[in-house]
């Protein structure tokens, strides 16, 4: 592929690896000792920005150095996976980490060292790359796992073909790994919101009874926690489209973390929550407070096991959570010592959550920030 | 919906569960006890059936009483789930097992006791009348999980839409949970063979390169072990289309599982096997000779551990591996002492497993059965 045919976006991120290789061609001309800054991505440089109300990098950045016999091996493999991500770029290529990982090893000469020994050796190589010239992986060409699925009134414009998700059957578009613009784009729509739902068995159910058609929305699930391709097309879907987010996710700490991912972006990946993070989302339950209100059978309920009290109370102290009714949600539901699944909606009958509970939370804007 | 305006299927199921019902009628009008005979799920009762070549499950079954203090409950949860899936057959809606756990718990009277206490009780029950009555769950509008894609020529009836699965850009059509007759239906299509691969990266490679274009195939992935869904989905493609299977999986002990269930069946759900298992299903790679055959590099192969070892001696002694080249197949790969995935094939390049590994296998025909 010749550079001028290329799209925009992967000109861009070519021209960040450029700019990294140059400066250590530079270093090497001035016999100097080639070196790369690369943002330190430990807790002590994670901070909760409060104005843009997502978790964010730090500025702090180690140097990495060639001539450094604690750095050289590490300094090679940087440049090793950059060199490979340009070359799949280059071939308008995308793979897996793993693969990449496969694609990059060697053993070196006729000694035994090897590149890398495990993906856990080249996977944090990836993360300084995307860190130190500030792009995606999904920028690069690589994906992680691929898991989610979207129906709705949009049309979506995929590598060429036109998705029409309003005719998708029971099982929508499988949502690919990789979601940035040169991949995919959005065409027409006529929705008012987008709702994600953390269980795909649930996802079913608003889908067979139409929930998508009858409230014009944009339903999507991610399987659990919502992989990275599901993140980022959220986040494009609520910034492009301007349209507001509702999550609805179990009533127990992982779905109140599942949540928060959303929302904020993680501790371990803050350097993405520009890109990933939807400060915005809502959640719309269940809550809490969602037992009595709606009246559910006492024995629906899932007690508190001990990883359940402890997460909850970390999530207490989220800085992001402490909102009164965050606080007043969280505490009720440690006092309550139980938790509710989904499915527990089911009890009221099978499509509760589609007639009732969804429209009736939506109409009364009964949702948390 | 009325008795006539549903489609033959769910009649047909209906049918089923009404002869039940009605004979545990008749014992209760004849003032006997009234009983249902449940099929065995013993591993006693299964046996793997020489002539069509897959696991089943053989005729011994046990009495389950209405009088008796060990059964009481049992029958009358079994009674509960055919009732609540009645239900859902009267309705047109499908659900998944979790949620029907939580239609059907409910405190009995003013006693403590409740119907279900776990999804590990209603499970086993759901199970039980499957057998009992011959009705995949898929039928009884119930499902578990959902997982995979599908691309290539063909197009599909989704529940009263028309999936161009020719058209479904990188991400491709997620395969539902259900894919019975009433769902899913094939229209045109114009494919030579099917291919599941057991990852997505690997799916998505070959999507990427329009690998189903240019050999025309099926192609589908079911991340890791295949879910009931894709099974169903394959299972109806090779039988309805009269298309060849091809499955592509890691060279280790579990990708021959993987295999193993896509083509016998298993064990535990040996009374599946007649509408799951595809006894004509190729294994087409990797094979314990690819390593040597396509010069992959050393360091790629992962020694085996102790798991590996035993479950590869356990797959050494299944019937359906006795075929003197799969036994050959099994020793070359405990002989060797490792296992290869197929992200290996990257090291010879990107596209390796798209323009030669899998074209020259199957020009070649070099494929076990």
């Amino acid at each position: 592929m010749s550079e001028s045919s290329k799209d925009i976006q992967t000109q861009k991120t070519l021209a960040k690896l450029r700019v990294l290789a140059d400066s250590v061609l530079k270093e090497i001309g001035k016999h100097d000792n080639p070196h790369m800054d690369i943002p330190l991505r430990t807790l002590s440089n994670v901070h909760f920005d409060e104005k843009k109300q997502i978790i964010q990098l730090g500025k702090q950045t180690q140097q990495r150095y060639f001539f450094n016999v604690a750095q050289a091996k590490k300094f090679m493999q940087t440049l090793l996976i950059a060199s490979a991500t340009k070359k799949l770029l280059d071939s308008g290529k995308t793979t897996s980490i793993r693969d990449l990982y496969y694609m990059t090893k060697h053993t070196m000469g006729d000694t035994e060292e090897n590149t890398f020994n495990d993906q856990i050796d080249s996977d944090p190589i990836i993360e300084d790359l995307e860190v130190t010239i500030d792009a995606l992986r999904e920028e690069l060409n690589l994906f992680a796992s691929n898991r989610g699925a979207l129906v709705g009134d949009i049309t979506i414009w995929d590598s060429g073909d036109t998705i029409h998700c309003n005719k998708m059957g029971s099982g929508g578009w499988s949502i690919p790994s990789i979601c940035e613009e040169n991949l995919i784009q959005f065409k027409e729509h006529d929705a008012k919101f987008v709702l994600l739902v953390e269980k795909d068995a649930v996802w079913r159910r608003l889908n067979e009874d139409k929930f998508w058609k009858k409230h014009k929305c944009i339903l999507v699930h991610g399987q659990g926690m919502a992989p990275r391709g599901v993140r980022r097309l959220l986040n494009r879907l609520c910034s492009e489209l301007k349209l507001p987010l509702y999550v609805l996710v179990d009533n127990d700490p992982w779905g109140l973390y599942i949540y928060s991912v959303i929302k904020q972006g993680s501790i371990n990946l803050a350097y993405e929550s520009v890109r990933m993070a939807i400060p915005s989302a809502k959640f719309i339950g269940l809550s809490s407070f969602d037992r009595e209100k709606y009246k559910l059978p006492k024995n629906v309920t899932i007690k508190l096991d001990e990883t359940d009290i402890r997460r909850a109370k970390q999530i207490l102290d989220y800085p992001w959570f402490q909102k009164k009714e965050w606080q007043k949600e969280l505490k009720e539901m440690l006092k309550n010592n139980v938790k509710l699944e989904l499915e527990a909606l089911s009890a009221k009958g099978i499509s509760f959550v589609t007639e009732e509970y969804l429209p009736d939370k939506i109409k009364n804007k009964e949702w948390l920030e």
